[in-house]
C-alpha cells in the first residue's frame, strides 16, 4: 500500500477501505506518512467527503492509535458508564450541572475533558476556577473515583487519540478545520477512548457555534451517533440553539455559579432546560427508564431535593477542590471592577451574538487566544436580559466583569455592538431543535 | 498576509491576487511555507482550478524563484531567440532534428532540456549517447554557444525555477499531478526561465503522452500559450498524435540515429512532418515568413540540401562529441542482441501503444524508473510496421535491441500484447490534430 494512491483514491470519489484507513492512520502517527500527504488526503476529504463506514473507521484508526481507558474494572458486569459530549458553545457550563445530576441518580458518570480555545470556554477551565481542584488524575485514580464517588472528570492527555491531536494540529493550518466526518472522527476517537458505553451529544447551531446551519448541524450529529453506534456505543444528540450565550453568564467562575445556583434549583431556566433535556437522554441511554417526559421530570426533581448538589460536593472534593469555595460562592475568584452594558434604546431584545460575547470575554483575558494562554477565572459577562426580554432606553443588558479598565470599556463596546434592539416584540426562539436516538 | 486565508480562499473558489500568489511560492521557496500547507493548496487548485491569470502569476513566481538566463547579450538589439518545448512521448526525438533544421536557417534556438523519466525520453539522454557531448554549460557558455553556433541545448538545473522542482517532487506523492494550471505553469517557468522570445509547445495527447485527451490536450496547450503572451512572449502551439510512437525508433542512440537520417533527408514520414510542422512554427515566430506552407516546403529542403546536418555537427562538435560517431552512426551504442517480435497473424496493424513500448524500453535498461537510475544508450525497439500497414503472419512488426536475453523475452511479450492486428483495413490516423497559433 502506498500513501500517494490513497490519496488519489479519495480525491477520485471512491470510497477507502477500513485497511486503507487504518495503514493511512498509522503511518502518519508513527511519521512514515510525511504531515505533506496527510493534508492534501484531508483536502481531497474536504471535497470529496466520506461514507459513514470511512468515517467510522477512521475515528477507529485514531482511537487505536493511543490508550483507551476502561471504566468498568470496578464495576458488576452489565454496568452502564455515560459520557456527555457538547461541540462547544458559549457559556455553556452544561456538564458542570448535568454530570452531577446523572450520577446523584445512580448511573455512573465519567468524562474527559478539553480546556476551552476561541470563544467556546472549556469544562475544565471552569472547574480550576475553584482552589485545588485538580484535573490530571492517573487512569486507576479515573477508574477508582468514578466507580467511589459515581462521577469524574478529568482532563484529556495527549496519550488518548494521538493521530487526532496531530491531525487537528495541522487541519488548523491547511483550510481542513470544516470537514465533517474529520470534525466527527475527531470528537468520537476521543470519546470512545474514554471507554463510555453510551454517550449523548449536544450538538450546538448558531453564531456562537462551529456548526452555523441546523443541516450541517444535522448532518455532524447524525454521523457521530452513526460513528458511535458502529463502534458499538449506545448514542444520542441533541441539537440546541447557541445564537444567543447559554444561560446569562459567562467566564469561568462565573458560568460555575451559575451552575452551582442551577444545582440548587435556581438556575436560568433555559440553561435548566438544557441540563434537563440531557439528562433525561443519559437516564434513557443508562437503562433507567425509557419515558422522556418522565426522565425529565425526575432531573428536574434532583436539582431541587438537594441530591444533584450533594453529589457535585462529593465529586469537587474527590478532586481535591476546596468545599468552603463551594459552600459560599463569594470565596470564587471575582473581578474587581462590575460595570453595566446599558441598552440604548426601549424595545425588545433581538439578538445578543454568541460569538461576539465569547470573544469579549477572552479578551477580558477570561480565554485563550492560543493555546497554552493562562487566563484570569474571575473575568466574565453576565446578562440581565435575553432574547425575547422587553428592555427600558438605560436599562443594563448585561454586566461586564473585568480586572482592567481599559478591557472593560472595550467589552462594553465591543457587545453593545453585537446586540441588537426590535421596536417589536420578539419570541424568545426555540432552544431544543431536534433530538436525534 | 497568512497561507492558511489562502488556502482557504482557493478552497472556496474564489481567485487568488498576484500577491497572494507571489508570497505562497516566495514562502514555500525559502521554507517559511511549509509543505503540508503547499499540498493542501495544491489539492485545493485541483478542485477548484485556476484563471488564465492565476496560472500567469504561479508561473511568473516560480519563474522569479530562480535564476533566468538572458540569451541576448551577444545579439544585436531585435534578435529572436526561439525555443520548443514537447510536453513528452515515445520515440519523440523531434527537438534533435528539430533545432539544427531551425538554427540552420538563420534563427538562434536555445534550450534547456530535462532528462527522461518513465515511459517518456528525454533530449539529453539521447544526446548523451554521443561520447564527450556535454550538457553542463554555465549560463556563460551557453550564450556563447548560441551566438558562435546559433545552436545550444544545455541541462536544466536546479537555480531554474527551484519553486518547480520542490513542488513537483510534493506533487508526486500527494496526488496533484495531473493539474492542468499546475501542469502548464511548471512547463511555462522552466521555459521563460531560459529567455527565450519565441516558444513554440508540441502537446502530446494518446496513451503515451500525459494528456489523455484532445480536450485537455488544448486545454493545456490554450494555457500556457496565454501564459506565455501574458508574460510577453510569441508563442504557438501544435497538438499531436502520441497513440503509437513518434518514427520507427524509441531508445537513446537509436532515436539519435533516426534523428541523424530525418536531418539527411531520410526519416521517417511521420517524423519528417512533426518536424516541418514544428519548424514552421518556429520560423513564422522567428520573424522568417508567415506563409505556413511556404515555410514548411523550407523547412523540408533544409534536410535535403544538407544544411540542418551541417549545423548538426557544428553544435555536437561545440559541445564536445565524438564527430566520428556522427559520421559513421556504426560507432554509436549498439546492443548485442537483436531480436523481432512477429506478427501472431496476417492483417493490418490496428494499435501498438506507445505507453508499453515506451515501458518496455525502460525495462530493457533504456529509461529511468526513478530519478538518478543509470541507463543503457544502446537499447530499444525499432518498429518495423506503424498503425495502417498490412502485416503477415510471422513477419517482424519490430525488432528489440537488448544487452541481456531475459530481459529481450520480457520486451517480447510485453511489446506483442500491445499490438493489435485488425483483419479489416485500417487507416493511419492524423499526426498532427491542431495548431493554436
Amino acid at each position: 500500500m502506498r500513501a500517494v494512491d490513497i490519496i488519489v483514491k479519495k480525491r477520485d470519489g471512491a470510497e477507502l477501505t477500513a485497511a486503507e484507513i487504518k495503514f493511512f492512520i498509522g503511518g502518519f502517527t508513527d511519521g512514515s506518512i510525511p504531515d505533506y500527504q496527510a493534508t492534501a488526503w484531508a483536502m481531497a476529504i474536504y471535497f470529496q467527503g466520506m461514507t459513514d463506514a470511512e468515517a467510522t473507521a477512521l475515528t477507529l484508526a485514531m482511537l487505536r492509535s493511543g490508550q483507551q481507558l476502561d471504566p468498568h474494572v470496578d464495576f458488576p458486569p452489565g454496568a452502564v458508564v455515560v459520557d456527555k459530549h457538547s461541540t462547544g458553545g458559549v457559556g455553556d457550563k452544561t456538564s458542570l450541572a448535568l454530570a452531577p445530576l446523572v450520577a446523584s441518580l445512580g448511573l455512573p458518570v465519567g468524562k474527559l475533558s478539553g480546556r476551552g480555545l476561541g470563544f467556546s470556554g472549556g469544562t475544565i477551565d471552569k472547574l480550576e476556577s475553584i482552589a485545588g481542584f485538580t484535573v490530571q488524575l492517573s487512569n486507576e485514580a479515573f477508574v477508582r473515583q468514578l466507580h467511589d464517588v459515581g462521577l469524574v472528570i478529568g482532563s484529556q492527555t495527549a496519550e488518548l487519540a494521538p493521530a487526532d491531536g496531530k491531525l487537528y494540529a495541522l487541519r488548523d493550518v491547511s483550510g481542513t478545520v470544516p470537514v465533517l466526518p474529520l470534525i466527527a472522527s475527531s470528537i468520537m476517537s476521543k470519546k470512545l477512548a474514554s471507554g463510555a458505553d453510551a454517550i449523548v451529544l449536544d450538538v450546538k447551531v448558531g453564531h456562537g457555534a462551529f456548526m452555523k446551519t441546523q443541516a450541517d448541524a444535522r448532518h455532524l450529529a447524525r454521523l457521530m451517533v452513526e460513528i458511535g453506534r458502529n463502534a458499538g456505543r449506545r448514542m444520542s444528540a441533541v441539537i440546541s440553539a447557541m445564537d444567543e450565550p447559554l444561560g446569562r453568564a459567562v467566564g469561568n467562575a462565573l458560568e460555575l455559579k451559575e451552575a452551582m445556583a442551577a444545582l440548587q434549583g435556581s438556575g436560568p431556566s433555559d440553561f435548566e432546560q438544557l441540563v434537563v433535556t440531557l439528562a433525561a437522554q443519559m437516564l434513557r441511554l443508562g437503562g433507567l427508564g425509557s419515558d422522556e417526559q418522565i426522565l425529565q421530570n425526575q432531573a428536574r426533581e434532583q436539582l431541587r431535593n438537594g441530591q444533584a448538589w450533594e453529589k457535585f460536593r462529593q465529586f469537587i472534593a474527590a478532586q481535591g477542590g476546596d468545599l468552603r469555595q463551594i459552600d459560599d460562592p463569594e470565596l470564587l475568584p471575582s473581578a474587581r471592577l462590575i460595570e453595566p452594558i446599558r441598552a440604548p434604546a426601549a424595545g425588545w431584545l433581538a439578538e445578543i451574538r454568541a460569538d461576539a460575547v465569547g470573544l469579549a470575554v477572552v479578551e477580558l483575558g477570561g480565554g485563550r487566544q492560543k493555546k497554552g494562554d493562562s487566563i484570569d477565572y474571575a473575568v466574565g459577562i453576565v446578562l440581565e436580559a435575553k432574547v425575547g426580554d422587553r428592555v427600558e432606553a438605560g436599562q443594563p443588558l448585561c454586566w461586564v466583569h473585568a480586572n482592567d479598565p481599559r478591557r472593560l470599556a472595550e467589552a462594553q463596546a465591543q457587545v453593545l455592538e453585537a446586540c441588537r434592539i426590535s421596536i417589536e416584540p420578539v419570541v424568545a426562539p426555540p432552544l431544543v431543535y431536534e433530538i436525534i436516538s
